[in-house]
C-alpha cells in the first residue's frame, strides 16, 4: 500500500456543492497515465484541523498526496499553513519566489497588493513548483512519518493552472518519490460523430478481453476511448480493430495532444487554403473555434454572423424571398449564406451554418435541434442538413463541430458522415 | 464536530479517472439546503478493506455517513459486506425485498438472473431504502461505535437512482438521526473586473469575522464571494458592507442562476437596444456570449469578424493607411471598426475589439494582452485601450468580458473600469 498516493482536495465550495470537483478526475486519469495507483481521493473544508486530519489518515495508506486548492490569496486559502502545520515546520518566505511575483505584477501593470506575500510564503525545505500561468506557485515537502519517508505536492485549485502545473512539473516529481511504475501500454481514440452508447457497442463486440483494459470518456461533443495493456502490440492492434469497427473516418486523432481543432488546423496549413465562415444560431463559435490555435490567421480571414434575417439580407445578400419562401433555417439559405461570404472574403474555402438552437423557435417541420451546413469551395456549393435535439448550448457547439467536421472531411478527402440527413447544392 | 455527515463514494472507475463522480456535488447541495453541515467526501476502491478503513476515518468525524456505489450484482460490488463487516452485522436475506425484485423483473419481462439475489441480502437490523427506478434498494443500518450511535445510509452508484432516493427518503432519514440543523443565511456577490486578491483584500478589510463565514471562488474570469451565517440580517449587512468596499458597479449579479451575459441581456431587453458586434482576435467569441441567452435575436443583429488587415479594409471599410500608419491594435481601427459595423447592421450601439492575444504577434510598444474596445452609441464613439497579459485563451476571454462590461455599464449608467490606460473618441 505504501507505494500508491492520493489526493486530497481542500475548498469548502466542494463541501457545499457550490462547485463540482474536476481536479480530482484529471489527477486520477494523469496519475493513471503515468501507471500510478490512486489510492482515495479526499474533500475538505478549508480549516487548518480538517487539513490535518485529513493528511493525517491519507499518509495512513499512501506516501504521496497530491494537494490541490487553498493556495490562493485570502484568508480562506490555509492549506500552506496547515501542511507546515502538519510536518511541524516553519513558514518562511521564499525571496525569489517573492521577486518573480512582483516582476509578474509590474509586467502586468497591477499594483502588488500585500495580500499575495502570502502566496509566496512555504513551509521550510520546500522545493517550489513553478506556476506558468497563475500568481500562486505550488511546492512539494517531503518529510517523516511513523519513520517512513512522506510526501506532499500542493497545487493550486484553479484547474487550468493545475492542468498545466501537473504535465510540466508532476511526472519528473513523482520519479525521485515513487517507484518507477510498471509501464502500461495504451492508446487513444477520439471520436466525433457517433454517440458514446454506439462507440462502446462497437469496440465492446470488436474487442475481446483479452488483457486489454477499455476505458471511455465523453467529453461533449467529442468520445474518447483509451485502450490499456502491459503489451503494447496487443493494445495498438485491438486500437486498430476498434478503430476499424467504429469506421476510421471518425477517429480525428489518436493524440491526447491533437484536438480536432488543431487537426484542421494542420490539413489548412498543409493545403495552403484559405477560409471564411457565415454563421447564424452559433452566433459566432465556430469562428472562435477556427482562431483557437495561434498562427490561425494564416488560413482564418474572418466571418459575418448574420443573427438577423434582415441582416442576413443586408450584409451577405441573401433575397428577402428566398427567405420569405424557404425560412431562414433551410438549403437555399445554407447555400447563399456560403457562397456570398466566401466572395466577401475572396477565400479559397467558406462555411456556413443556419439552424434552430432553441428552446423556441421549433417548428414541425424544423423542429429545435434542426441546421444546414453550407460548404463552398471555389465555385461548387453544397449544403447539407442536420438534426440533433438537444439543449441550446449543446445544439450549437454540436452544429460548429459538424460544420468543421465537413471541413475535415473535405480537406482529408474522407466521406461525407451518415447523419446528413439531405443534401443540395447551388 | 458529531453532528455532521460525510459521504463515501464507493468504486474504482473514479479512482482511475474513467469517470467523472458527480454524486458528491449531487449530494453535497442536496444537503446544504437541507441546512445539513458536511465534513468530508471520499472515494476509495471496491475492497473490502479499503471500504472498512474508509468508513472508519469518517465516523471519527461524522455521525452520518452517505454511501454511495457497489451495490451492484457484479462480484466487483462488495460495499454491503463490507459495511456489514464494519458493523459487525450478519448478512441476512431480505425475503419481501427479494419478492419485489422477483416482481419487477417479471414485470419487465427479463429473467431473475440469481446473482441478482445479492441485492436483497442486507446487514441484520438495516431498515431498507426503497429504489423506485432500479433493481438495487439501498439501506441503512445504525451501530454504536466508540459507545456513540453512528448510522450508515447506503445508496446505489448510479446518478439518476441515487438523486430520486435522495430526494423521497433521505430528508426523512436524516431527521431522525441528527439534530434539525438551523437553516443558514445566505448572499453571493459575483464581481467582473477585480483581480481575486484584492475581492479577498477589501472584504477582510470591510467584514469582521462576527458569525459569517466568507468564501471565494475564482470562475475565471469572474470572482465569486459568499456569505453564510445564522442570521440573515447580519449575513445580507455583511454582503453589503463588502460590496461597497469591492466597489458596487464590479458586482454584477447577486444571484447564482443570473449569469453576466443575462444581466446583459436583460439591460438590452429593458432597454429594447438592438447591437451589433465588430471582433478581430476574439474570433466571434463576444457574439457566441451575447447568442448565449434564448431570445437574444431581440437585439443581437449580428457581427462581423474582421480578422485578416485586409478583411477590416474590404469588408468593414478602414482605411488601408490608417492600419497601417497605426496598426490593426489601435484606437483608431477600434473606433472605425465600431462605428462600421454599427451603420452596416444598423444597430443602436456597436462593440468592437482588436488585440493582441498572442503567443506571437507582441512588440514592445503593444506588447501580448493589449487591446482596444470601441463603444459605438449612435454617432458616439468611443475607444478604451485595455492591457491583460496572459495565455492566448484567457486573453481572449477576457477581452470579450471587458467589450460586455463596458456594454453592461453604459447600459446601467456605471462609471468606466479604472482599468482604462486610454480613450478616445471619433
Amino acid at each position: 500500500m505504501r507505494d500508491v498516493l492520493s489526493i486530497l482536495i481542500v475548498g469548502s465550495e466542494i463541501l457545499d456543492g457550490r462547485i463540482q470537483d474536476t481536479n480530482s478526475q484529471f489527477l486520477a486519469q494523469g496519475l493513471d497515465t503515468l501507471g500510478y495507483k490512486l489510492a482515495h481521493t479526499l474533500s475538505c473544508t478549508d480549516t487548518i484541523s480538517t487539513i490535518h486530519q485529513s493528511l493525517d489518515f491519507l499518509f495512513e495508506h499512501s506516501s504521496v498526496v497530491i494537494v490541490s486548492g487553498g493556495l490562493g490569496p485570502t484568508s480562506d486559502d490555509l492549506t500552506t499553513e496547515a501542511i507546515a502545520n502538519y510536518c511541524k515546520r516553519q513558514l518562511v518566505t521564499d525571496e525569489q519566489a517573492l521577486d518573480e511575483l512582483r516582476d509578474l505584477f509590474s509586467r502586468r501593470k497591477r499594483t502588488f497588493d500585500p495580500a499575495n506575500r502570502k502566496q509566496v510564503v512555504f513551509p521550510e525545505g520546500s522545493t517550489i513548483v513553478k506556476n506558468p500561468v497563475g500568481t500562486a506557485p505550488g511546492f512539494t515537502i517531503s518529510f517523516s512519518r511513523d519513520s517512513e519517508l512522506c510526501h506532499v505536492i500542493s497545487l493550486p485549485g484553479v484547474p487550468s493552472e493545475l492542468a498545466l502545473m501537473f504535465e510540466a512539473s508532476v511526472p519528473a516529481l513523482l520519479e525521485r518519490m515513487l517507484p518507477s511504475p510498471k509501464p502500461l501500454a495504451k492508446a487513444l481514440l477520439r471520436v466525433f460523430g457517433v454517440p458514446e452508447s454506439t462507440v462502446g457497442r462497437c469496440v465492446r463486440e470488436a474487442v475481446g478481453q483479452a488483457d486489454v483494459v477499455v476505458s471511455y470518456r465523453a467529453k461533449f461533443p467529442e468520445v474518447q476511448v483509451l485502450f490499456k495493456g502491459d503489451s503494447r502490440e496487443l493494445v495498438l492492434r485491438q486500437a486498430n480493430v476498434a478503430r476499424s469497427a467504429i469506421g476510421p473516418e471518425f477517429v480525428f486523432s489518436d493524440d491526447a495532444n491533437v484536438s480536432f481543432i488543431q487537426v484542421v488546423h494542420e490539413l489548412l496549413l498543409k493545403e495552403q487554403l484559405t477560409i471564411s465562415i457565415a454563421e447564424s444560431c452559433t452566433g459566432g463559435l465556430i469562428g472562435k473555434l477556427l482562431t483557437e490555435t495561434p498562427r490561425s490567421s494564416r488560413y482564418f480571414l474572418g466571418g459575418i454572423t448574420t443573427y438577423a434575417n434582415e441582416a442576413k439580407t443586408a450584409i451577405l445578400t441573401v433575397e428577402r424571398e428566398l427567405i420569405e419562401t424557404n425560412g431562414a433555417v433551410s438549403h437555399v439559405v445554407a447555400l447563399k449564406l456560403a457562397k456570398n461570404v466566401r466572395e466577401k472574403f475572396r477565400s479559397d474555402l467558406a462555411l456556413s451554418c443556419t439552424g434552430i438552437a432553441g428552446p423556441e423557435g421549433g417548428t414541425a417541420e424544423k423542429p429545435v435541434g434542426t441546421f444546414f451546413i453550407g460548404v463552398a469551395e471555389g465555385d461548387r456549393i453544397s449544403s447539407f442538413q442536420f438534426f440533433y435535439p438537444a439543449s441550446r448550448d449543446r445544439v450549437r457547439l454540436y452544429a460548429a463541430y459538424v460544420a468543421i467536421d465537413l471541413l475535415r472531411r473535405r480537406l482529408a478527402k474522407l466521406p461525407l458522415p451518415p447523419t446528413v440527413q439531405s443534401e443540395a447544392t447551388l
